[in-house]
């Protein structure tokens, strides 16, 4: 398996309009985009840091993933994005190793990205995804 | 401010012996070096990745942070950390906004590196580490 870099680190806010200002005038990034993702039931913004990014999510719905987190344990970092190539044979590979996975094939994402999860059980506690970018 | 990019995400886990495994032979990751920082009461593993690295954290002690923080939400990402130049200027410039600070002045952390924490108070609840590299 071919992990390249931190692709993205997944924050859980209750609202983006007064998370982004830290982010921006405390820290100096920079909002590029907003964007919902409905499947996710979440609202999110990106900002660029180096190689990676730093994605804010606000729920757009308490039932949702986003607004269970929140509810179960406040605001925070929820997961670590991982970016590699050709995900679905990493993804086969994983569970023919016996990994535990949220997704077996990989699903839409913010971005446009094809992305999956390995659920927290396999990684200590960690909810990790994984990108797809073939063009490293 | 400038931030450079994601220096390291920390990770606590129970034991740097079962954690370690998952890293190395599930994602292909190399532990690079194992250290403890006393002060902290943590044994660190640290992986490369990209520009950025993986720190485990095993806790040395119940009473210490990475202890309590399993103790009340179990293994998981635990802090963000960001490479920025010349620490105490922003440190400085962050408490003059009015951005609430664990660490006023820098310490030693992990790698021999200055490092300063922000309170996840003034982050919507990411517990945000600042790393001084001047070499950026």
């Amino acid at each position: 398996m071919n992990l390249s870099h931190i692709e993205h680190i997944g924050i859980a806010v209750k609202s983006l309009d007064e998370a982004i200002p830290f982010w921006e005038n405390m820290l100096g990034l920079k909002c590029y985009t907003i964007e919902e993702v409905k499947e996710q039931k979440v609202k999110t913004a990106f900002f660029q840091i180096g190689q990676s990014k730093i994605e804010l999510l606000e729920s757009t719905d308490p039932e949702g993933p986003i607004g269970k987190f929140i509810e179960k344990k406040g605001e925070g970092i929820h997961h670590l994005a991982i970016a590699v190539k050709h995900i679905q044979q990493n993804l086969t590979e994983l569970e023919i190793n016996g990994v535990q996975l949220i997704d077996k094939t990989p699903r839409k994402g913010a971005e446009g990205l094809d992305i999956a999860f390995i659920h927290p059980k396999a990684t200590h506690g960690v909810l990790l995804e994984l990108c797809e970018n073939n063009n490293l």
